[in-house]
C-alpha cells in the first residue's frame, strides 16, 4: 500500500527536486502540495511550485499557506536561491493554477478524514503545520508521522547556531516539536552528506529527459551559490534527503533523543537543541537523522527521476 | 626564554594533573596558581590546588579567588569530581597554605607588572579573569594571550548547548571573549581527543612515582563517572590540553573564527557560539582549537610528569 | 444603527457581568459570543458562558474557542473565578447548547462578510483574536476596531508586571498589538476606577430581578477574592468597562501612545509597555484607557441590567 | 553623630546638587566622592565633580571609578546633561585633582573599616557599588544602608520601562538589590515631586552667593531639556532626594516590598519590579520612596545651600 502523503514546501531549488521525486515514486501517495513562504515570499514559492509541476506534468493540488511566520520578522534565503527562489532555470509560464481552498484547511481536512495514515514531509518553515496544528489539534489522529527537513546538532547554515527552516519560524517549529507526534529531523548533519557530487550530475544528464535537464540547471545554479557562501565543492539536495527516507526508511539512520527548539531571542535563537547525552531530563521526542547511505540514496533519486 | 603563566583552576581532577605539567615543564614560568569556584565550592577547590602542591613539592603561590559566578546562580560538577572536588585519592593534610592577596589582586599586579608577556590559562569557569579585566582593564597591557579550557562548538557536556566552564559563569566568559584580548579557546571537541586510555594510564604507572601513582588513581575514579555519566571508554583530560597548547602550539591546530558567548537565558544558555561559515559579520576573534596530534601530546604530558 | 460586535470571552465573574450589559444593550448588534480558555479552562468557560445565555434568556450564538495559549503553558485564574471559574451563585443546568462551528471560524466567517463594521470585544486572553488573524488576514478589512479588556501601564495583578490576559497568552497579544487594526486597550488602570462598591450593589439589588440577583451573587464572591489577594475594598467589574466604552466612548478618556507586549520571558513577560514619553521611537498604536466617568458608567450598567 | 556616607555620583545636574547638599549638610560626614560613568562618560563625570568641588570650596576627596557598565554596551544622557554632562554654567578650571586610589579601592577600604557603620548613596549607575560587592564581599558588614536614586514603579524615563541610572547597569543593580543589605530606592515615582518649581528657584536666587548663582543656572539648564523631553513645566532634582532621605528619614514614605531588576533584554530591560501586591513570593528586600514632603524637603535643601 502507498503512503500517503502531503508535502509541504517552499521552493526553492531543493524544493523542486523534492517534489518531483515525491510526485513520481511509487511507494508514495502524494495527496496535495501545500505551500508556504521561506526560501523566498509565499508568491514566488507558490509560482515556483506550479512551474515545477507544470512543467514535469503533476496532476496533485497544489494550495497556498502563509505568506509569513507566526511571530517573528520575515526572513527569505535569496542569497541562496535568487530573485525568484528558483533562479537558474527558465520556465515556461505555468498552466496549473492553486486551489482555492488555503494549505491549513487542506491540512485539516485531509487529517481529519484519516486515522494515523498521513505522513507530513515538510521541507520548509513550519508555519503551515503549525497552525494547522494550532487550529484543529484533532488532526493529531490523522498523522502516521512528520519527517521535517530542517534543524542541525552541529552548524547551522543562516546563523551559527540555526538551519533555515527553523530559524525562519522556531515558534511554528516549537509547536511542531512538543506536539507529541512522532517526528524524524532530517537536518544540516544528514543532508550535508547528500551533496550532488559531478559524478551524480553526470548520470542524471545521461537520463536526457526535460525533467532530467531541469534538475542539471538547477543543481548549477544551486552548486554555484553553495561554493560561493559556504565554499561547498557540490550544492546538498536538504529537502530530497526527507522524501526519501519516508520511501526507503533504511537510507536514514536515526537516533531518538530530547529535542527542543531554542525560542529565546539570543544567539542561538531557532538552534534545534539535541540532548544527545540525556543530560536534561526531558523524553526522547525526536528521531534524529545522523548517517546517509549515500549510494542507495542517489539510486534511489535517479532511478525516480528516470520515470518522467 | 621560559614563557610567563597565571594557572587559574577549580581542581577538579583534570585541573590536578594541568597543575602537575604547568608546574615541571621547563618551557613554563608558573607565576601563581589561582583558584575559583567551579567543579566544588572555592572552599573546596582551594584545599585541592593547596594539596596537589603538597603532595608534588611545587613551590608556586596560590591564591584564593572568586567564590561565585559574577551573575547567576552557582553551579558545581560534584556529579563528576565527587564531594571533594577530587575524590579518589588519599591525600595528607596539605602544608602548604594559600597567600594572603586575593586571586584578582594578583592577577592585576603581576600583569600590571609586566608587557605583553604573560598568558593566562584558566581551567575553570571565568570569574577570576573577568573580574580582573572589569577591575583594571589597564592588565591587558601585560597579557600576552589567554589560552583557556572551555566551550565546544558541538555538543556540551552540562547542557546540550553548553560545556561546564563556560556555563559557570557565562557573562565572565563573555567579559572575557570581548575583551580584544588574543584568545585560544580549548573546548571539548579537542579535549575529547586527550582521553586516557588504558595503554596511557599503563605508561603513567609504569613511572612508579609518588606523582605518577596519584596521576593514575585521579585517571581511575575520574573514567569511572565519565563511563557512568557520559558513556565515555576513558577519560579525558580536559585541562592538561590548554597547558600543553602553551608548551607546544604545533600540538593543536586552531581556526580563527568570531566566538560569542550565548548569555541569554533560554535552552542554550551558555554556549560558545562559533562562526565557522562568517555568517554574523563579526570580526574573529577567537583561535578555536580543532584537532590534537594525540600521540606528541601524550608524550609531552608523560615525559614532564616523569620529572617528579 | 447598532454597532455590530463579537463579545470574545472566559467567563469569569466580571465577563459575566458583561455579556449580560453587551446582549441587553440597545446600542448594540451582539453577533456571538466566542469563548477561550483564561480564567478556567475551555470546558468550564464554555459551560458558564451557556448557563449564563440561559439563565438571563440570551438568544446569540456562543461559540467554542481555543482551549490553551498559542505557544505558552496554560494559567488559570482559579484564585480569582473558583473551581468552576463562575463560583458563588448555584445556576440551573444550561438548556443552550454551543455551536459546532469553532470561535476562529466564526469570527473569520463573520469578518469577511462586513466592511469594516465588526468590533471585536476580547475579554479574556486574545488566542482566539490572534489565531482568526494567523489563519486569514484578510479579515482585517471586516474589523471596524479591537476594544480589548487586558493590560497595565501601572501595577499587574498576576505579576508585579502584567495584567492576566495579556500574561496568559503574550504572543497572541503581540499578533493583535501589532495587526495594524485600531484598538482601545481597557488596562487595569481604568478597571481599577469600575470598583462595585456596596452603594452600586444596592442599586442593583433594588432591580429585584433573578438576573440582578445573580449579579449581586457574583459580586459577593469576586469581592470576597479581591479582598483576600488584593486588599482592595470592592471588586472591579474589568471586562464591563470594555463593552461600555464601545455603547458609549465618552465614558472613558484614551490617550493614542505606542503600545508593545513583552514577550521575552523573564520578570515582565506579559507587561503592555506603554511609552507615553514617546521614547521608544514607535508609532502611536493603541487608545489606552485613562479615566472612567464612574457615575455614568453605573448608570448605564445598571440601567441596562434593569432590562432584563 | 555624624552619618559617614560616601555619595557615589555621575554629575549630571542633579547629581551635582546632591554634591553640595551632601558636602555641607550637618548631619553628615562626607567620607568621599567616588564617581562614575553614567550622563556622560567617566572622563567629563570625573571633572564635574572636580569643579563643583573646586568651584564650592569642598574638602572632600574624589575617586574615579568605572567607565562602562559591567556588560552592557554603554548609554550616556547628553541630551538631558549636554555634552560636558553639566551644560550651562561656566566653572573655572578645577583646581581639585582626584586622589590615586580607584573608587572601587576606596569603597572597599572604607567600608572594611567600619561596622555597620557606612551609608553609601548612589545616584548614577550602580557599577562602582556592584563591583566592590563582588571584588569584596565582606565590605557589606561596614555598610548600614544605600539608598539609592534610581529605578520606578511607575513609567521610566530612558524607555518606558527603565528609570536610567538602572538601565545603564542593570547587572550592577542586580547585584546590589540581591546582596541582601537594607536598601531605599528612591525611584522617579519620589522624584518627580521633587520638581524646581519657580518660586523654589526664586528662594535660592535670593541667597545671593555664587554656589546659589550656580544652582539657579543649573536649575535653567536642566529645566530646559525637561520640557523639551519629557513637557515637564520644571526640573525634578532626583538626586537630592536620596541624600535628603538619609540626613532626614521622615521625609520620604517609604513601603517595604519586594524589587527585582529586570535583567532580561526586552523591552522591560532595566525595570525595577516592585511587587506590591506580594505576588512573586519573594521576601521583601527593598524601602521603595512613595512620598515626598514637598515643603520640608525644600528647606532642608536651601537651607543647607544657604551656608555656602
Amino acid at each position: 500500500m502507498k503512503t500517503k502523503i502531503i508535502l509541504d514546501v517552499d521552493p526553492g531549488h531543493d524544493d523542486a527536486v523534492a517534489i518531483l521525486v515525491a510526485a513520481k515514486h511509487e511507494k508514495l501517495d502524494l495527496r496535495g502540495i501545500t505551500v508556504v513562504a521561506g526560501n523566498q515570499v509565499l508568491e514566488k514559492t507558490l509560482q515556483n511550485a506550479l512551474k515545477v509541476c507544470s512543467f514535469a506534468g503533476i496532476d496533485v493540488p497544489v494550495y497556498a499557506g502563509q505568506d509569513r511566520p507566526l511571530l517573528r520578522d520575515q526572513v527569505i534565503a535569496d542569497d541562496i536561491h535568487g530573485d525568484s527562489g528558483l533562479d537558474g532555470p527558465q520556465f515556461p509560464p505555468p498552466t496549473k493554477r492553486a486551489e482555492e481552498k488555503s494549505a491549513v484547511d487542506f491540512i485539516i481536512e485531509e487529517c481529519l478524514q484519516h486515522d494515523r495514515e498521513i505522513v507530513l514531509v515538510p521541507t520548509g518553515p513550519l508555519t503551515n503545520i503549525a497552525l494547522a496544528l494550532l487550529k484543529e489539534p484533532r488532526i493529531k489522529q490523522g498523522i502516521k508521522e512528520i519527517v521535517l527537513m530542517g534543524g542541525a546538532y552541529g552548524l547551522g547554515n543562516v546563523t551559527p547556531s540555526a538551519e533555515f527552516n527553523i530559524f525562519v519560524d522556531p515558534e511554528a517549529a516549537h509547536i511542531v516539536f512538543e506536539s507529541g507526534l512522532p517526528i524524524t529531523m532530517v537536518g544540516l548533519d544528514l543532508t550535508h552528506q547528500a551533496k550532488a557530487y559531478p559524478e551524480v550530475v553526470e548520470r542524471i544528464r545521461r537520463l536526457g529527459t526535460p525533467v532530467a535537464e531541469l534538475v542539471v540547471e538547477l543543481f548549477a545554479f544551486f552548486g554555484d551559490t553553495y561554493k560561493r557562501v559556504f565554499g561547498f565543492e557540490a550544492p546538498p539536495l536538504h529537502d530530497v534527503c526527507a522524501v526519501a527516507h519516508v520511501i526507503d526508511p533504511t537510507l536514514i539512520k536515526t537516533q531518538k533523543v530530547p529535542v527542543v527548539v531554542e525560542t529565546t531571542r539570543g544567539a542561538c535563537y531557532g538552534r534545534t537543541v539535541c540532548d544527545f547525552y540525556f543530560k536534561t531530563g526531558k523524553p526522547a521526542n525526536v528521531h534524529v537523522a545522523m548517517e546517509l547511505d549515500q549510494k542507495r540514496f542517489w539510486d534511489l533519486v535517479i532511478d525516480t527521476l528516470s520515470k518522467y
